[in-house]
């Protein structure tokens, strides 16, 4: 284990990236400096907030026009919309669902939601998300396809679907992936809740998956105070999606009639206003963003003991949260770097404790996680809001 | 079968009780005349939108003082509120849970997302909620208790939980029903989801249950946009409510611990800022609505083949959305009614289909449903928004 000489200069190192002049920065704070007051008053005087208005209508174009997915359905928040993903993409209890254990709680609890068993997979250091390669192989061992599903031959069950996420918003190889799931009979979800303005071979994350999942959290690049949006370019799946996610009321003039057991995802107009506002300053974010993981990609590269997470090769990402990954000799040194930079109020934190370690989780299948259990010791995530990027500029 | 001649009259009677200068008077529209504008601004120039925010903190005591109720946890809807009051009760996989027929869909459906069944019994004229006395006879019939737990004889399964809804606004006969689940070891679990401001007993509605659920839609007494609470006098369940609706993270400087499957399910601060600003008028409210409600009352008493929907006498009720029932004879004609009364810009309805008649329910155990099947052809709802009641002040 060498000293923290190394370390002390990279906590300057970042300092020098970030303004000088406040005592705390956060991890992501949001911006408002658009229509978002016109927009959200518009909704107060006109009375209109709630679950049906014109905000939400238009926020579900924009989306679409954003993303170049046919269909965007606005949900209450990220985890609504991986849930329903994963229901209309035919997620059945008892299935097996493939998901990264280096990933938020989110996308694992979406896949209990069905009654389904998160499988966990392992990630890659070029993506931080799913190893095609490692999956591919791993599912030639396990499994066998029978009348066009695949069946996970250790446990006996069907596995229905795998959710890639684009962790901090790099997006992860999909092409083999795609490729993966054409030849076992699995779905493909895109976890995109971290991945709006994200692009794969020069198209938007989200346009991959049967069905894609996007997140409006305060702590994202855009937000609705709390919200979320399903993605899928299939018209009649995405029908579904709006009736199921407003309690599946068959609409007439008056009778209340349901056809199906439905959720209350809908997202209010009042965070659709805002999430309208947002989304008309996105590209300006991304261009700060975009400046502020230079910045620090300058700098930090100049440290030795760390890298720089950088976009893969075949992406263009919104670096939604700057990431730096400790060299494997120096992960104990992960919480005394912590503490220093959070000690200088620069707030940082590590990435998520692996799925596949929860209490809840830790009976499920999984693959061997070699580089996810070294993924979640080497990172750590340091501010990247978009007012970072503007003082770079 | 009568002509239409007095419901004509009806049609001009309620017409009559409503201002006369507005093309369309909708069935409930929110009225936002107080501190909405400053709090949800307040929000926006903090930066301060999301899941954490001071108006969430503030818009729980609120809550809890206003009720009464010990502890108040705001979530993002009605829907999920139940949800987790269903969940805290120990509501399991194939339980049955006793609720109304003649109910919003909301009920039935957090009773499913339980993996429980929904168990459906009826209502009473007195207060168009559950009659304690029939379900009392109901369950000496068809239920035994064994090592604490009641049990239906006939399928076999646990009944753990009893669900009545104060419809519109009207409170249930909670001291009978609480004597059932005391002999019956049932859990009592309060659907206020449409009764903020109601009364049972001099007590505030939510007081009773071991768990309550509030709802804030944008069609309610007071608005959120979309927005719900869970009420417990309970310490431990309200931490554990809290905990299981924020995905149940431990809480830490850094690191990202879950202990169990959790829930997305907290109510966004610019929310719970438009909550605290409803909130602080909702006494203004009521006034409002009980003079709406009594005016209706005046001139719909004078006509023959109706009756309006008064509060019980042991409650004092919000009046949320009122209520003319057809007497038996006239059922046949509530669509001309309604037809009528909508041609003329009176927006009206009749009350849910019953859920036991909808197809995911069809199959489910129930009770004799003779009243609720008179109230869904009976009950048509008027409308109700405060505004209407400021005209007749």
């Amino acid at each position: 284990m060498r000293d923290s000489g190394d370390l002390d200069k990279l906590v300057k190192v970042v300092s020098s990236a970030l303004p000088g002049d406040q005592k705390f920065i956060a991890l992501h704070e949001p911006r408002f400096c658009g229509n978002e007051w016109e927009y959200v008053k518009e909704c107060l005087d006109t009375g209109w907030v709630s679950s049906v208005g014109k905000f939400v209508d238009r926020f579900e174009q924009d989306l679409a026009e954003y993303t170049g997915v046919n269909n965007a359905i606005a949900v209450v928040n990220g985890t609504a919309a991986l849930h329903i993903c994963l229901k209309l993409a035919g997620v059945e209890q008892n299935d097996e669902v493939l998901i990264p254990s280096f990933t938020f709680i989110a996308t694992a609890n979406a896949v209990s939601y069905c009654g389904a068993i998160p499988h966990f997979a392992d990630s890659e250091m070029r993506t931080l998300g799913l190893d095609p390669f490692k999956l591919s192989n791993y599912l030639r061992d396990i499994t066998e396809v029978k009348r066009g599903h695949c069946y996970n031959k250790i446990t006996g069950r069907r596995i229905k679907a795998v959710v890639p996420m684009h962790t901090f918003g790099h997006p992860v190889d999909l092409d083999p992936l795609m490729e993966i799931c054409a030849n076992y009979h699995i779905e493909l979800i895109e976890d995109a809740a971290e991945s709006l303005g994200s692009y794969y071979k020069g198209q938007h994350t989200g346009n991959f998956g049967k069905l894609s999942a996007l997140s409006f959290n305060g702590n994202k690049v855009i937000t609705t105070g709390g919200g979320g949006a399903i993605l899928t370019n299939d018209e009649s799946l995405a029908k579904f999606a709006k009736h199921i996610t407003t309690t599946a009321k068959i609409p007439h003039k008056w009778a209340f009639n349901h056809d199906q057991i439905g959720f209350n995802y809908r997202l209010p107009n009042i965070n659709a206003a805002l999430g309208c506002a947002q989304l008309e300053q996105l590209e300006q974010f991304l261009i700060k963003k975009r400046a502020l993981a230079d910045s620090y990609r300058k700098v930090i590269t100049e440290v030795d003991c760390v890298s720089f997470m950088v976009e893969p090769e075949f992406a263009k990402s919104n670096y939604w949260l700057n990431a730096i990954l400790l060299n494997k000799p120096d992960i104990t040194k992960r919480d005394y770097l912590l503490e220093k930079l959070n000690d200088q109020g620069i707030m940082s934190r590590p990435a998520w404790t692996l799925m596949h370690k929860l209490p809840m989780f830790a009976e499920y299948p999984k693959m061997d996680l070699t580089i996810a259990e070294g993924l979640e010791m080497q990172l750590i995530n340091i501010p990247s809001s978009v007012v970072l990027g503007e003082t770079n500029e």
